[in-house]
């Protein structure tokens, strides 16, 4: 009942109002597995170029987020350089380098194929929906994208979001994809386009999720010091795939509760740059917040 | 254990993206004695020029709204006109006629000192603190502000605060009061400054209340359609205060439910223009869409 990721493994340089980290571990794939690696094992698939610091996989072993689709390409990792001002909704682009990344054609090792709970994190619907077929029988399939491809391979992103299960979107995505600008409006434009359920996710104003019979919206952790806010939608579907893997049934209920500690593991990842804040937490620090949670959001 | 509001009677023309309307009733202690009105009697003090339509009056009356503190005053009503674009939470003045309201001297009539619940809407905060002065015991006490005052008479302001159990604020004036960027920073700064509680309004995102020793978060009710946020946070007011008037007891948790009965006035509100919505619904429509909020939000 393993959890498999496809996405990237990349070095950030980050700059925040709240200070700058130059050269760290980053990628969606990285940010996905650590947080899900709290609940269950994780197979990583992607690649890095031959520069890829060999702690850094040390850091995955360490936490036993298997590694065996982790191709080591001739040539560098891929780095993504942006910064933040307040607006921590909107991430600014200084560059981007695919380097090994652009020649990125994940194919699943024979071994992870029987993988029950898949994350196709954000990378070409067409290689998404590669992968997707690649997999014997999921039991469940969570996808994420952005708005380049929502633009530019459309009819691809359609194909996929007809097959997956849960397709997390952040809500100007929502609206692009559907053409409505009331995010209920997009919602259900969404939901009946394929997936069984779509997650919204607002930042730092919470998380809304629909499905064709119910609607669940909640706030964010209420949090005193955001210093980067990178990461945090790959770090929340960890949090929610890796919790939903370890339900005996994922239903209404266990959605809302992954929804929940997704959003609680979002809110340790934005505390710190890079990684640095999941790596100096505990699974009972993470019950803890949930509560507080609760107690937080309970009439 | 009736409501007393201070505050403005006004004739608003608005536009927005899904329509118009010109000569409108509006003013805060207008939606806020109507969302009121659904939970307890309601007193109104505020001034209208002779030109106020015979029509509006009749409406007060109708719903047992006592306007025995409603001055007629010899000129014109004050009139506001704005739009709004899709960007719901910014209102764009066009003008603001303060008419009869420029010279508003806010007097307690000798038989509703006794009141014993009173919002002080955003009006000069020394008048406020003048009508606060003029209540011999009250229960409960809220206010309303804006940017303006906080620049303007910040010290009677701050002199007034002292005095109010609930302050209710936007994020962006809870920020410029407290000079902090993060809003749980910029709670507790406010409630350090008097007030017992602090509630800041986000609109479609929702509400923060802050006291001392709790925290509480709600998103906002999922609407359709939203037609005219105004007087949003003024029928939200009302539906806290009238909830809170008949509660035996004001604790965490009243003030909790307060809280959401707010939020589901306020989303009637927005739905039409004026007070257009909250006039056709019954208080078996509010428990309901509460009812309806619960399972939106709990997990």
């Amino acid at each position: 009942m393993s959890i498999l990721v496809v996405g990237s493994v990349a070095i950030d340089s980050v700059k925040t109002p709240f200070g700058e980290r130059a050269e760290a571990l980053g990628g969606s794939a990285t940010y996905f597995s650590i947080a899900a690696s709290f609940f269950n094992r994780v197979n990583i698939i992607a690649t890095v170029g031959e520069d890829f610091p060999p702690e850094y996989i040390r850091l995955f072993k360490n936490r036993r987020i298997g590694i065996g689709g982790l191709h080591v390409a001739k040539g560098k990792t891929f780095r993504w350089k942006g910064w933040y001002d307040y607006e921590f909704n909107t991430a600014h682009t200084v560059y981007t380098h695919l380097n090994v990344f652009k020649n990125f054609k994940p194919e699943v090792p024979r071994e992870l194929r029987k993988s029950k709970h898949l994350f196709l994190a954000n990378i070409n619907p067409e290689l998404q929906y590669n992968v997707l077929r690649q997999l014997e029988r999921p039991r469940l399939v969570a996808a994420d994208s952005m708005n380049y491809w929502l633009e530019h391979k459309k009819k691809e992103f359609e194909r996929l979001v007809g097959k997956v299960d849960i397709l997390l979107l952040n809500d100007s995505e929502a609206r692009q994809f559907s053409g409505e600008s009331n995010l209920v409006d997009a919602a259900r434009f969404i939901v009946s386009a394929g997936p069984k359920v779509v997650i919204i996710k607002r930042g730092e104003h919470g998380v809304m999720y629909f499905s064709k019979n119910s609607r669940f919206t909640a706030p964010a952790y209420l949090l005193e010091s955001i210093r980067d806010p990178t990461g945090a939608g790959d770090t929340f579907a960890g949090g929610l795939v890796g919790y939903l893997s370890k339900t005996p049934r994922i239903n209404e209920a266990s959605m809302r509760k992954g929804i929940i500690y997704g959003s609680i593991l979002a809110s340790f990842a934005v505390e710190d740059f890079s990684v640095n804040r999941l790596l100096g937490i505990s699974i009972g620090d993470i019950h803890a917040r949930y509560r507080r949670f609760r107690t937080q959001t309970r009439f």
